[in-house]
């Protein structure tokens, strides 16, 4: 076969191409340009497919494809249509940001939703925010919200990425559960007073005590970053800006932690609710 | 001056193996071996000062050494006798873990206190734990429990060690209030009986709410992993165990979030009692 040589050479570029446009999807521009993310593992994949995502293409090592449930979902994706990528193990650990892999990954469609797209639907809250620098602390704050019945984030301005593949990791595949709308300072604003939704923000300077206050639902819970918290501007913009107390020598708490306090705080008054 | 290459070429071999010895402290061994440990940034090396940490050495970079209270605070601590080691711009960077040391870091000795020597005096919990993976989640822990007043760590066994760089950065200086415990199951079920305290855990399995008990002091919190959170064997040992409530599709929190809950639950009870 003369021909085989000729033939396959294209097809191992091709693949080879389609690899290296894998790896650029861990680049925040390349993100923005594709609109398109990459997750690995079984549990992630298997919440895409759950959670009716978008996916674009399977990458998948049929060597280390040994779990009976990732073979199954594999199999269904492909009776489907969804394009499959089989691949090396070699390049499915050059692709993996992971230790275990579990020879499964995806390319999905990233989903953005308009503001005005967005009504109160009874969940417990939005959380809005402008920057968080620790994609590790984004992918813990959306697990938590998945895990109260939160709607999502608003991400004021283009500081801050939930397809970042060290967010979509500590999400532990619950991000695909949250509803993401890229938004301004402004347009929330307007969002909000023709929604009445209520806007609450924490600082440590904060003369009221998180827990005195009730939060009447619907309500958007705006954090701040890593080193400062709410600037005085976003603090500002709040109905009303509470504080988790402290004893000890710290200033103030991990924003993962803190908005996980506010979270399970309104979850909790919701629970008593009801 | 003929003798001065003589006499400065075993100082430059000498500071050059003390900038090695402080480098092999990223390692876990080093670490044992040595009972030290190394942090970086005016804000750490303040808090070692304040809570009277034995500091081996400063470690000192004039030119980066900017910051009035930095220059004030290695004024202070040379009168007082702490070695100061000046090095270089490139070799605080190459000491370096943060983009920011501001010039400063501090050899400390480690502190660690024996079972017998902890006797309940007030503080809100002790925090027990075999194993946490990520040194940012221990960080975060050892901030939370700072925050609200929790005396420190119980480490069960030796898979864990707070201070690794990781977890020190994480808990931006807040680890010099809390203590630090090695000991084991068996050693700590021992003491926790003589002491009555109430040995308390979370499994998202459990059939009791975390906000229907009444945790009665003293307590101590055991906490589980991040891969499979509290095994059964740890379950048995504990006088309660609860359950944070979810209602999406995670099926865990992050376990620092966990323990923020838990903390925060834990103080606010104690808020209201007093």
């Amino acid at each position: 076969m003369v021909t085989y040589a000729k033939r396959s050479a294209p097809l191992i570029e091709r693949t080879s191409s389609l690899i290296k446009r894998i790896q650029r999807l861990h680049l925040s521009e390349e993100r923005k340009r594709t609109g398109l993310f990459y997750v690995e593992g079984m549990r992630f994949v298997a919440q895409a497919v759950h959670h009716h995502a978008k996916i674009e293409q399977l990458i998948v090592c049929p060597e280390l494809l040994i779990h009976p449930f990732a073979r199954k979902l594999v199999h269904e994706q492909k009776k489907r249509g969804i394009s499959i990528l089989e691949v090396s193990r070699s390049v499915m650990e050059r692709l993996s940001q992971v230790q275990d892999s579990q020879g499964l990954g995806a390319v999905v469609h990233q989903r953005w939703l308009r503001l005005e797209q967005v009504k109160p639907r009874g969940e417990l809250c939005w959380i809005a925010l402008e920057t968080i620098r620790s994609p590790g602390n984004l992918g813990m704050i959306l697990r938590t919200s998945d895990a109260v019945g939160g709607a999502g984030l608003l991400i004021l301005g283009d500081q801050t990425d939930p397809y970042d593949p060290g967010t979509v990791r500590a999400t532990m595949g619950a991000m695909f559960t949250q509803r993401f709308v890229r938004t301004s300072r402004e347009e929330m604003m307007r969002w909000k007073r023709r929604s009445q939704y209520l806007l609450a923000g924490t600082s440590p300077g904060a003369a009221r005590d998180y827990q005195e206050v009730s939060y009447r639902p619907p309500v958007i819970l705006l954090i701040g970053n890593e080193r400062k918290g709410l600037s005085p501007e976003l603090q500002a913009m709040c109905d009303l800006v509470v504080s988790i107390p402290m004893v000890g020598e710290s200033d103030s708490l991990n924003v993962a932690t803190a908005t996980g306090v506010m979270l399970y705080e309104l979850f909790n008054q919701r629970r008593k609710q009801t």
